[in-house]
């Protein structure tokens, strides 16, 4: 088992690493100063740089010299970052603050806004495609599977069912399936890409990929409960407001309670999965409870 | 030389096999009814074409067999179609109608509007990264092309560019880098893709890439001409739209005489670049005068 203050340290420095390989990508671009400002302005917004970080545990589970996927994790941040942008436009969230800055509409304006989501989408897989680390067949594989998880069946069909569930009641399995797709398909494809990459077996991903299902729920029921129990100042957003905004969410249907009981089960079941794949002395393990327990 | 009524068959019979893919690759998406429903309207909503057709025709100047382009063909209309729901969004230009149709924001509403876009998108390089035509080295090609020709390098640069030209006056070569980036780079990635796939060398390629250079600035000399001396009916605006909307163009820097020069002048750089790219026997060159006459 490898210990929570490992999991700091791993987590630090390769966010680091991150940041740095992002901010080299953006700056080298020769494009519109408007539209380079506006991509690294919310490039660079902070952000605890999640999905990378799963990326990198999960092909050290198996390998060493990450340098072969520091490319691969910036582009997946930047799918990240353009779908938050997206997010926060007024005809979607209407949100003017992010991370405790203004949003990029807000700083920019609204077309810029779109422009810049719609460039760090198409960029990240100019990224995946220009990676001189990666073989054509794990760019072309990656590219897909990329493409799978954020595109209409992953995360874009996520934001949709999500507005239309803001309208109506939903049922617990609904709400997961939002979930799911919104969120969880980018951890997916970050456990999994870092685990392929890193050569893990076929059932081995197999197993990689429902932990990653669970991981994603446990993401999703914590993010429920700081609503609740959570400190404003650390989640950045005032506490109750999911249901001043009449949000669907854990705690909503079970109670906080029972929301805590759900995210055990789950945490249980991500554990034996991570197990089946092998990976349990991996960063993996402890990033399950870093998700399950972290205050913001 | 290919008469033009060859050329018409040869537009007919791609339009249609175009079509028939794009229907049958949105078709088999099993995503949200809203979702679906809104990308499928405006990959369908008629257009010329001009993109996949411009693919296919550099195709057969080297080459057969075109099912080997036919999904990388549908995937360049689909960011073509991408690019024209977000362009016509409320905080870009605000249209609400295209072709004689309700814009996608109209229809149905701003954000599944914004999300069929990034849903488009996305889906394109799936397409490309799926096709079981292409090998593993040709995907990883296509996709850095497309991804160059489309994103912040590309089209969005020209987007970005086109939204601050309009509160200035620009100068003709200002013009030209607005009009190259934002339509001359998906016609440059057709041009060279549909080579590329057909076997076409190095040098030949070469000279592909300045003859769609002169064929985007022809394209868009005509687009400018059109809005003075067309037919309001056939080129679905009304004349003299330029003008009222202050837009930049050929005919306001150069008037309409001017403007027919220039247009004459790209149209004989054009068929010299053909010339050494020993496709002047193709389509493409029947395609240069299509554009340089065309209507609408």
């Amino acid at each position: 088992m490898i210990v929570q203050q490992k999991l700091n340290s791993f987590i630090n420095i390769n966010r680091e690493k991150i940041q740095q390989a992002l901010t080299h990508h953006l700056q080298q671009l020769d494009i519109p100063d408007q539209l380079k400002d506006s991509m690294i302005y919310s490039a660079e917004a902070g952000g605890k740089r999640l999905r990378p970080i799963l990326l990198m545990a999960s092909f050290h589970a198996y390998s060493n010299d990450d340098s072969k996927v520091l490319s691969l994790a910036v582009a997946l941040e930047l799918i990240h970052t353009y779908s938050l942008i997206h997010d926060d436009l007024p005809a979607m969230d209407d949100d003017n603050v992010r991370r405790g800055l203004p949003t990029n509409h807000i700083k920019f304006d609204e077309a810029t806004a779109i422009l810049a989501g719609d460039a760090l989408l198409t960029f990240s897989f100019e990224l995946i495609a220009r990676d001189s680390h990666l073989t054509d067949e794990q760019k072309a594989q990656l590219t897909r599977l990329l493409a799978e998880a954020s595109g209409p069946k992953g995360m874009v069909a996520g934001q949709i069912l999500d507005m239309e569930a803001e309208r109506k009641a939903v049922t617990l399995e609904e709400l997961e399936t939002i979930h799911t797709l919104k969120t969880g398909e980018l951890f997916r494809f970050a456990i999994r890409s870092g685990a392929y990459l890193g050569g893990a077996t076929r059932e081995q991903i197999a197993h990689l990929d429902k932990f990653a299902h669970f991981l994603g729920l446990i993401f999703q029921v914590q993010d429920d409960i700081l609503d609740v129990t959570g400190d404003a100042e650390k989640i950045g957003k005032p506490i109750g407001s999911d249901e001043v905004n009449e949000k669907n969410t854990y705690v909503k249907l079970l109670g906080v309670d029972g929301a805590v009981e759900k995210k055990e089960y789950y945490v249980n079941r991500a554990k034996k999965e991570l197990s089946g794949a092998n990976a349990d002395a991996s960063y993996l393990t402890a990033l399950v409870d870093y998700f399950s327990k972290r205050d913001h």
